[in-house]
C-alpha cells in the first residue's frame, strides 16, 4: 500500500500552541498511525508549500490512497492540483479526507456540495458510536470512544447521502455529527473521518489511530483506469443503421 | 410552479436533419411537454447564445426547476453560470438534466463525476423499463414502453449511485443503461433522463413527456436556503470553555 | 387520505402513570395530530383487544397508511394479521412505526432484521437534529428541537441502512440514535419515528405532531398493486426457444 | 474461509435433462468454482433431504458464508432452519443467494419482500454488464460477458434497493434485470446472483464462477455477534433520575 499524507502543515508552523501539540507536524502522527497498523506500508508526505504541493502528476499516479488534512488555507491549493486528485480518485485512488478537510478543494469536488457545518470550538468532549461494528474500517475499535477535548462539528453537513455511515458523534455541547461515513466516486473510494483539530492530541489517541489506518487500507485503489471519455461503441447484436453518420461527441 | 427550460438552441439552427424534427426548437417541444401535464406551470425558455445564456441570477433566483438540454457546446456555458446553477440547486432548485445533459457543467459539478458513457447512433430500438412503478415520477407511466429510434447510451455510466434508481433500458444492439435516476444535494433534486437525442422526435413520445413533466414536478423547489457558510454556534449544553480564543473558519 | 391508527392501548388502561399522560389512549393524541395538520383525512382506530386486532382485510384495504404503536405485547398480534399487514405495505400502503414499535411483528418482517437498540428510562432530555429540513416529512419543523423527558434509545439500531435518514438524536445521557427514517418496501413507503414512550406528553409537542402527521401524508400510498406472484412472460423480441417446456415458478 | 453449499438437490436426481448437465449435482460445480479461486476453503454440502436439511445449528455457527440454490422446493424448507439462516447472518455470516434462490426463505425472510420478478425459459442470450468493474467481486471479470443460453429474468424485481449494484443484464427477448446485488442486514452481507438455471451449464462459465467465488469471499463473515437483543445501559452522562422504576423489554 502507497499511502501519501498531505497535510496544510501551517498551524504547526505558525502557532506555539498548535506546536507544543504536534511538534513534527499532523503528517508525522498520521504517518505513525499508519505504519502502527501496516508496517509495510510506504508513506509519503505532501505539504502546501512544497511546488505542486508535493502532489505532482507522478506522486499522484503512485498513490494508492491519500490522505488530507487541510484547514486554514484550502484556497491556496491551485485548482490543477485539485482536479489531478479529483481525476485520480475517480480512476481509482482512495481518499480519506480528515476534519476541517470537509471544506477542501478535492472533497467539495467530489461531492458537488458546500460541505458546510456548525463548528464550535469549546474544549468539549466528543464521543463517536459505531454503527457497524463488523465494517473493516472498524475493526478493532469499541462500540464507542470518547475524545476528552474536540472541536465540535454539528448537522446538516451539507454533503450527499453517503454510501456507508459508520459513526455518529455525540457532543457534550449538544449536537450530533455523521463522524464517519464513505462515498464511491467512479473507480475510487472517499472516506471522511471527522475528529483531528489541531489544537487537540487527538491523532495520538489509539482509536483514531486505528481507524485512520483502517480507512487507508479500506480506501486504498484495487485498480486503476482512466474513464474520462465517453468511447463509440459498435453494436453487439444487430442494429438497422450501424454506418449512420453523426455528430462526435467531445 | 415556476420552470426555465434550458435548451443549447444550435443543432435545430444548424442542422436542416434536426430543424425538421424540432421546427420551433427543443425547448418548445420540453414546454409544451411540461404545460400539457402541468398546465399552471410559468415555464420560461433560456438558451445559450443569449447573455448569460439567459440564466441570470434573477432568473435563476425565480425558478423551481430547470430543465436542462446541452449537447455539443457545454464548454461554452460559462463558468459562472454553470457554478450559479450548482448553488441554486444546493438551495433547494431542481435540475432536471436530459440526455446529452450527461456531459454538462452543472450535472458534472454537482455529480462530481466524469459523467461517462459508452454511446452509438444507429436508428436502434429502445426499450425502458420501470423499477419503481409507485414513484411521482412515473405517475401514468406503463411498466415499459418503446422508443423505435434512439441514440444508443450504454453502460458503465460513471455517476454516483443514486438515491433512486427508477427505469433501465434495453437497447437492441446489446446494452443496457440506468435511464431515469435521482440525487438529492444539498437542499436541491437532480433528475437525469436518459432519452432525447435531437435527430429522433423522442419529446413527443407521451410516455417521454409524462415522465419530463412528472420530473419537473417531482424536483421543484420547497424551500430555498443558502447554506454554503459554516456558522460558529453557541453551545446548547454546558461547556468546558465557552469564550475560548480560536482562529475563525472561512 | 384515509388513515388506520392501530395503538396497542394496553398501558393506558393498565397504569395509572400512564392514564393520567394519555387519558383518551395514546390513538386519541395521535388521531388529533393528524387530524390538526389533514383535516379531511378518514381516521380510523384499530386495538389490540378488538377482533384481528381491529386490522380486518377490508380495514387494511381501505387504508392509505397505517399508524403503528405497540410496546409490551407485540408476540400477541396475530401472525396473520402482521403479514396482512406486511403485503399491504408490499402492495403500496404507508407504514408509520412510532417508537417502541421498533420491535413490532410488521416492521421486523419488512425489514428482515432483529430492531434491537440500547435503551433506558430516566427522564432525560432528547435533542432532535434535522439532517434534511427541505424534506415533506420536515415541513414547517425547526432544525432542532428539544423533548424535555424521553426514554432513551441509542445504537446501534439493527436495521437496514434507510433510504432517507431524516433525523439524529442527541440524548443527555451521552447516547444519539437514527429518529426519522424512511424505507421503500415493494410499492410502499415505511417510516421509523423514535419519540413517543407511553408515561410522557410527547404527542402533545407540537413539533412530533406534525411530524407524525407529515410522515402520514408522505407514506399515503399513489397506489395499491399486488405483486406477490412471477408471471411467466412471452418475449418482446425473437428469442431461440419461445414454446419450450419446463417447471413452472410456483 | 469455511464455506457451506446448500443445494436443493432435486432437479438433479429427478430429471435426466439437469442430470446431464449437472451429474455430480449443481453443488459439485459451485464447489469446484470455490475451490479454484479460493484453494485454502473449507467447503461444505448440505442438501434438501438431510436432517435438518444439513444445515444444524452446529453447522450454520462452523459457517463463515452459506451459497443457497434452490428452486421447487422453497416450502420444504424448515422454518426453523430458515430462520436460523437468518439469524446467522444478522449474526455476521455470509450469504450468497443464486438464481431461483429469489424465492428462498431465508432471502425473503431477510429482504422482507415477495422476491417476485418476470421469467422465460426459451434457451435465449443473456449479456451481464458491470456498474463497478473496481468492486472486489468482480476482480478479474470483464466489463460484460455472455451466457449463450439462460433461462430470462426480468424487472420489476420486487427487493429493496441494494447498498450495491454491481451489474444488470440484458436479455435477447428484451428485458433488463439487476443481476447482481449486495445488502447489508445485521452484522452480515447478503449477495444475491441472478445467473445459474439447472438446465444450462452456467457455472462451468470461467465468469461466473469467478463471481461466485468472489462473492463468496466478500460476504464471509469478518465477525460474529448475536445482537437480537435491546439491552438496558446506565448513562455515560448525568441524567435526572437515573434508577427510575419502569417496564422492562422483552
Amino acid at each position: 500500500m502507497r499511502v501519501t499524507i498531505y497535510n496544510e502543515y501551517l498551524h504547526e508552523v505558525e502557532a506555539e500552541s498548535v506546536r507544543r501539540v504536534y511538534p513534527d507536524g499532523i503528517h508525522a502522527e498520521l504517518r505513525s498511525a499508519v505504519l502502527e497498523h501496516a508496517p509495510g506500508a510506504e508513506v509519503r508526505v505532501a505539504t502546501l508549500r512544497e511546488p505542486e504541493h508535493g502532489l505532482t502528476q507522478e506522486v499522484v499516479d503512485a498513490t494508492d490512497v491519500m490522505l488530507w488534512w487541510g484547514h486554514k488555507a484550502h484556497a491556496e491549493v491551485a485548482d490543477a492540483v485539485a482536479e489531478r486528485v479529483q481525476r485520480a480518485v475517480l480512476g481509482g485512488m482512495g481518499l480519506v479526507v480528515l476534519h476541517s478537510g470537509h471544506y477542501s478543494k478535492p472533497f467539495t469536488r467530489l461531492m458537488g456540495t458546500h460541505g458546510s457545518l456548525k463548528w464550535r470550538e469549546a474544549d468539549e468532549k466528543e464521543r463517536l458510536w459505531s454503527l457497524q461494528p463488523s465494517h473493516p474500517i472498524l475493526a478493532g475499535v469499541p462500540d464507542s470512544f470518547e475524545l476528552e477535548q474536540e472541536e465540535m462539528y454539528g448537522e446538516r453537513f451539507d454533503v450527499p447521502d453517503p454510501d456507508e455511515l459508520l459513526m455518529i458523534s455525540w457532543f457534550q455541547g449538544g449536537e450530533v455529527f455523521r463522524s464517519l461515513m464513505t462515498w464511491r466516486r467512479g473507480h475510487g473510494r472517499v472516506v471522511y473521518f471527522r475528529p483531528g483539530h489541531e489544537t487537540y492530541p487527538t491523532y495520538r489517541n489509539p482509536h483514531v489511530r486505528r481507524i485512520v489506518a483502517n480507512a487507508a487500507a479500506y480506501a486504498a485503489a484495487r485498480f486503476r483506469r482512466d474513464e474520462s471519455r465517453s468511447p463509440e461503441t459498435p453494436a453487439l447484436e444487430p442494429v438497422p443503421n450501424p454506418g449512420k453518420e453523426h455528430v462526435l461527441k467531445p
